[in-house]
């Protein structure tokens, strides 16, 4: 459906998104949307928290790279957008109360306080244009399904209350193809950049990849490997937690669409 | 030695290399000359089988970078260094009458002709040095020997009389490093830039590390993939396949030392 939307050519750039979200009950992913823009994770915190969890994104950059802040208590990124509402500019969310999922509504103007801080978090769809751009099968979008996640025995490092294990999403490539994509994806930092691992699944702890912590196991030809980039659950995991007495997030997959170009990121 | 030599301070650019070169006598190798510098990998060849050669290099340009090519029957190389004669500064030499060795000797003044073209290839002396600079532990240089060097089932693109096999070069690598390594790399194309290959030597037809074809075996450690980089002796390996009735190539490890800087050729 979120393919139909996007290609319907009404959803050309950021704010034409955020736009049809908020006026028209899109609940949807946002996978396609805004083609060339940057897609962002959410996190908002209790302002209590939030110079924790801004230190925790700065200490684990790659995965938790941070493309925009809020001002305690605003509901506007003025760096990622022109008319942009985090309240409503999200197709749904979660919202947390000491660490258990209270509800998943389409916008939470609600449950807005004045001591929030929102954080915008760079997000895999960036680089997974660039590479599909350059020719190279994304694996999961071929299946058309959700990236494989993986827990990994690396633990991040940790900031006040926040801590956990280094969360990894997987696509196999030719050996070929993975060289490639580490070129391109090092490129973009602020979607995780370069992989943190290639080969090797046990050497992070990970005994099974056809059973992935998060989304959904995907084939691995004889003649792949499979390469780990680290990946934006990461701090959803150490929000998970930490157990912070009030937050919300985005739903999976339902990211903030924003007004800067991926080539705007983009570095050499 | 050579590195007894580099270090002592006064081999710090290429023109004081050739220079040591040309008049000491020296016929060692150059790794360590001229830190900083490009190194290359010389073939000189008739002018008859000229530009079957220099299609050849630019038909396969991960394995055969040109970094300079001389005029017919020229031994200046203007744009690789000022005072620059590659008739006498290389440490030494391969001269080859129909595919076989006829003579190794120091300096080929004897055996010019005026048809002669001389080709510089880049080497992988300058990449290696990118990495060792960045904390990456280079295998072979720890190891004190020769890089190991293996034909592959993979074609090089023919042109003329030239042609026959990739031959690569494998450096060991944990997968945070080999992921930095590739990074690192592909911005020096004029080196080979980025691998050709990752793990799976049996993708290469390489049936097994521990015999190289040339140079030596390095220890793989069990948490390491082998990385495997289009090599500069593929250039030659098809030079020994055509047989052209004349040629001289450089001594294995005998380089031509520029005056141009590494980081001129850094792409990104």
């Amino acid at each position: 459906m979120a393919t139909q939307i996007a290609s319907s050519g009404k959803l050309q750039t950021g704010l034409a998104a955020r736009r049809f979200i908020r006026n028209g009950g899109y609940v949807g992913p946002t996978s396609g949307f805004a083609p060339g823009f940057v897609q962002a994770n959410l996190a908002i915190l209790p302002r209590s928290v939030a110079d924790d969890f801004k230190r925790f994104c700065e200490l684990n950059p790659k995965p938790c790279p941070l493309v925009g802040v809020a001002q305690p208590g605003d509901w506007q990124i003025p760096a990622l957008g022109h008319d942009l509402d985090i309240r409503t500019d999200l197709p749904r969310y979660r919202v947390w109360r000491d660490g258990a999922l209270v509800d998943e509504p389409h916008e939470i103007r609600k449950w807005w306080r004045d001591d929030l801080v929102a954080f915008a978090i760079g997000c895999s769809f960036s680089f997974e244009q660039a590479l599909t751009e350059d020719g190279i099968e994304v694996r999961h979008i071929t299946c058309n399904c959700t990236v494989p996640m993986y827990r990994t025995s690396i633990p991040t490092v940790p900031a006040g209350i926040f801590h956990g294990p280094l969360v990894v999403s997987m696509r196999p490539f030719t050996p070929a193809d993975a060289i490639r994509a580490i070129e391109i994806t090092s490129r973009y930092p602020s979607a995780h950049g370069a992989p943190v691992h290639i080969g090797k699944p046990e050497l992070l702890g990970i005994a099974d990849l056809a059973g992935p912590d998060y989304g959904d196991p995907v084939p691995i030809g004889e003649n792949e490997i499979p390469v780990f980039w680290a990946c934006g659950v990461t701090p959803q995991a150490a929000i998970a937690v930490a157990r912070p007495e009030f937050c919300i997030t985005h739903h999976p997959g339902a990211m903030l669409v924003t007004d800067r170009r991926i080539s705007e990121f983009a570095t050499g």
